[in-house]
């Protein structure tokens, strides 16, 4: 069992990846996750819009946990302080408490093609999120989007490590973005 | 019309793209682009799997124009001569003519949320395919999946850019990988 917040949506969420994980998401309907979370079907209904939501609400927290370390910066601010503030902050939505939650998220949506599929058009939309805000604080194209680019890269390339590591979020994305700027001034 | 290599293949494709362009992707058939191609639907099917094929069969080729550029490159290439050769490479398969037929394929892609993911899918497998081969030539973990995701960035970033753009993708390509560097090293 993983753990989750207490409350209806919190429990239907465990639930929920406890089904998808033992027997993949298209084998289970929303009736069997509410019935398994003991509460009833509109319930399930009241807290998620279908089966998939379950798995994907998080996306605007997700967005805007990366827009909350840009805007404390000041005006002026370079493309790499934009990016090191996004990552730092985005990293703190991945404390390690949540890592068993993620690990199970995860291979739930990498074992359905169509999630990943999902999963990663969701990368692609912060990527053009970040590059307008980006745009927003002055910073000319190209650099707008390849540092927004970067960006999503390297939050990816840090969250697919973390959730096999035991290091915190915050220090992975430092290291991938020291990383960065080795390989790009070699 | 835009313009395509004769031969079936060639010419469905064309009619293809004519087709969904005016009238919309979902709202075409494979036998109505054979008669517009004037072959029977037997031959769009000995050509492609089905109409979606038509957008995305250069896939292969796509990845294959990246690769072409690294192997030629000598044992203990960095990751930065890896990344500008697979991208001088791969602007190759874009040259000025082809210019028209992308613009139309681009604007049927994004039109439509389902090939959009699709199309974002296939980058994301890039990505993927060049971490490997970047893995393949010695360099380490988590350079080869920034140096990788930094390819793809500026690809796309490149050929949004080309699109819309009177200059060739070699050209464009080079620029960005400048204003990475100078992103990175700031």
């Amino acid at each position: 069992m993983t753990r989750w917040a207490p409350g209806a949506a919190g429990r239907l969420r465990e639930a929920a990846m406890d089904l998808f994980a033992s027997r993949g998401f298209d084998q289970v309907t929303a009736a069997e996750i509410a019935a398994a979370a003991g509460v009833t079907e509109r319930t399930f209904y009241r807290h998620y819009a279908d089966k998939r939501d379950v798995l994907f609400l998080g996306q605007s927290a997700y967005v805007q946990s990366f827009v909350s370390g840009i805007e404390p910066l000041p005006e002026g601010a370079g493309a790499m302080d934009l990016v090191a503030g996004a990552l730092k902050s985005a990293s703190e939505l991945f404390p390690d408490e949540r890592r068993e939650l993620s690990l199970v998220r995860h291979s739930v949506i990498t074992a359905n093609p169509a999630l990943l599929e999902r999963e990663r058009h969701k990368s692609a939309e912060l990527g053009d999120t970040l590059a307008e805000l980006f745009r927003g604080r002055g910073i000319p194209e190209p650099t707008a989007t390849i540092a927004a680019g970067s960006t999503v890269t390297i939050f990816n390339a840090a969250f697919a490590e973390w959730l096999h590591s035991d290091r915190p979020m915050s220090e992975i994305t430092a290291g991938m973005l020291a990383s960065l700027r080795a390989f790009a001034s070699a």
